[in-house]
């Protein structure tokens, strides 16, 4: 659910609106009919829900889409009105900050970076403040409100409360977010961890559409992973899940910040991979940069941590599928970059791994670059603006 | 979804008219109000929901039941009328074969055991026949008929197609279980996985009743998990779901059948447990019953195995939690004879791995015999007559 003051501005539409509205933006243009069949709702009950969205200008019909069919009663399909509402979507990283203005379709029409200098909450968030009062000032230009504003951070974040509990990254414990931001914005702010956000896009118009279970597991400064099951984003009922960097693969691996052995982040991520690199090899590598070129450049003990590191990720990957069988397993993050060093470990270790026929899960890549997390991010604004939240638990 | 058979004699219901009947059986009786409430249905949308459901018989109005609201208007709660149809629940354990005859409720009426001396599918199928035909008779006093049958087998089941692709203890490959039956019976016959069909039966009557998600995890000869997430079991896009038993926790652990090291079932099900006692002591323990005294009386060796046993299914929870997040974790399984021993095991490797507000998920143990695990097959086979099936990807 989104923060009060998201839901408050929130269309006051029914389950099978948002229902509605989310199908559209999905798979749009659609007639009444086919609309019918992919939310499995009744013909009366579609109609009763596309009403009050074409009345709001939401939701327009599209003649130029339309066919007649075969008792030549035209099927005119809809679609979502794109430019009617605008939101501002911000993704947070450990070095900074990336904003997007996008339209009702989720489309992104402008995109800001801001490097961070300094991570403490109150520089953050002064310099969020900073870069959605710039799109507003954009905005203006398009002629259309700013509905919402989505903000996704990694961590164990409060989507309801609109507060970041714990984000390891940023330091952050119990930062009230969607309070600070709206009042320093006046928008309606929705706070989601950062791959939660992602998963939405994906599902909403990325490798999910379409699919009622996918798993989409980050790779890079952490490894998070984002669990569509039954058409919904899971949610956790404590606000954990998706953890899959904090998986433990091995009860004598590595020690994790968490404070257990082993957990596929202490092998996999970024930093865990930094420092074996350096072990490895004895040299002063500083950045992922400098230990994936060394990797490149043939050293065999860098190749090789990168090696138990893709078998980590495959292990992990192996546990998501056997124990929640999802039609497809995407794996995306800034991570990726070193694909070709992991491939092979990822590959071994979950055909080892998956049981029987969960080895039949369709393991794919895609770069999705950070504009795209912020994309998540104006998508769960968009998700309160219509209400669809209220259908996670 | 169920076999053809067993679809071809559902119900002509719609998805909401099956939501409708699951609500009022498991919270009924409940005025329409309060099923709309539940189901997040529209009043109207619930009338008309009720009325087949009535016209035929299966759900009643109750009128003893009956509160008179503010407005004076009578609020008649409904209930299933549990003698209106019978249904036939068999579970397949490796030595014996449990039947009960339960009411549209899906109380038991009647309980047959019967022993296998034989493991082959010729051998089985035809006692589970057997069995079948005996309760029909049995059904006949109770003067209403029986509308389908569900079986429950370990293993990798298609439920759709009613085959057992792969049962590792029946060693069974691709028995075409429902089809053989339907027409030793007469039945529409639904299989399922028998840890599924046990979370059913849970979901509806037992601990998971009213929750979105829970995970309930069955240790014994093999160790599975049931996953509900968002209101719905988890049937996997491939079948495959909840195999805990094979998420792997030690790459350096015991060799699994499954080709893989270290899985849970290769560190606490029963044979393994069994062979880590004899191991451990020199003692020719033949049974869990054995082993389980030796540990009881002192044995350190013994108590040790059953300790790393705990461990790894504390472990194994704390994967899922971390993963899914749900609202409780059910432990049960005929393995909770020796939970005492299992249980500091259980809770330190839950704790040392449940990552941050994942911890407080509810984990508890619940007996349940196998009468119960039949009486999950029986709700299976309700599943598929009243079409709630069909919720399912
Ligand atoms: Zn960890
Ligand atoms: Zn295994």
């Amino acid at each position: 659910m989104p923060s009060a003051s998201a839901r408050e501005a929130a269309l006051a539409t029914t389950p099978a609106a948002s229902l509605v509205f989310t199908t559209v933006l999905s798979h749009g243009p659609l007639t009444r009919a086919e609309i019918a069949r992919r939310t499995r709702l009744s013909a009366a009950a579609v109609t009763k829900a596309v009403r009050p969205l074409m009345e709001l200008g939401y939701v327009i019909e599209d003649p130029d889409q339309g066919t007649r069919s075969a008792l030549g009663r035209p099927a005119i399909p809809v679609r979502v009105d794109g430019g009617k509402a605008f939101f501002v979507g911000v993704k947070v990283t450990g070095d900074e900050i990336i904003a997007v203005l996008a339209d009702l379709c989720c489309r992104i029409r402008v995109v800001r970076h801001l490097a961070l200098a300094d991570r403490q909450p109150g520089a953050v968030l002064a310099s969020i403040a900073e870069l959605v009062l710039e799109l507003l000032t954009e905005a203006e230009g398009f002629g259309a409100p700013v509905r919402g504003l989505g903000i996704a951070v990694s961590g164990d974040v409060d989507r309801e409360d609109g507060v970041v509990r714990y984000s390891p990254f940023l330091q952050w414990r119990d930062v009230r977010l969607a309070e600070i931001i709206g009042a320093a914005t006046g928008l309606p702010v929705t706070v989601d961890n950062d791959v939660r956000a992602l998963t939405v896009a994906e599902q909403w118009f990325g490798a999910g559409v379409g699919l009622s279970s996918f798993a989409l597991v980050t790779v890079g400064a952490g490894i998070g992973c984002g669990l569509v099951v039954h058409d919904r984003v899971v949610s956790g009922a404590h606000g954990v899940t998706g953890e899959i960097g904090h998986v433990s693969i091995d009860p004598l691996g590595p020690r994790c910040y968490c404070g257990n052995n082993g957990c596929v982040e202490a092998i996999a991520a970024d930093p865990a991979i930094l420092r074996g690199v350096r072990e490895a090899t004895g040299k002063p590598v500083a950045t992922a940069a400098e230990a994936l070129e060394l990797a490149r450049s043939g050293d065999r003990g860098a190749r090789e941590v990168y090696a138990r590191a893709g078998q980590a990720i495959g292990r992990a990957i192996g546990s998501v599928v056997n124990l929640f069988g999802p039609q497809r397993v995407i794996i995306s993050g800034e991570g990726l970059a070193a694909y070709d060093l992991f491939a092979e470990g990822i590959r071994d270790a979950f055909a080892a791994s998956a049981f029987g026929s969960a080895a039949q899960s369709d393991v794919m890549t895609r770069p999705l670059p950070f504009e795209e997390w912020a994309r998540g991010a104006a998508a769960t604004a968009i998700q309160s603006f219509i209400g669809s939240d209220t259908y996670e638990e």
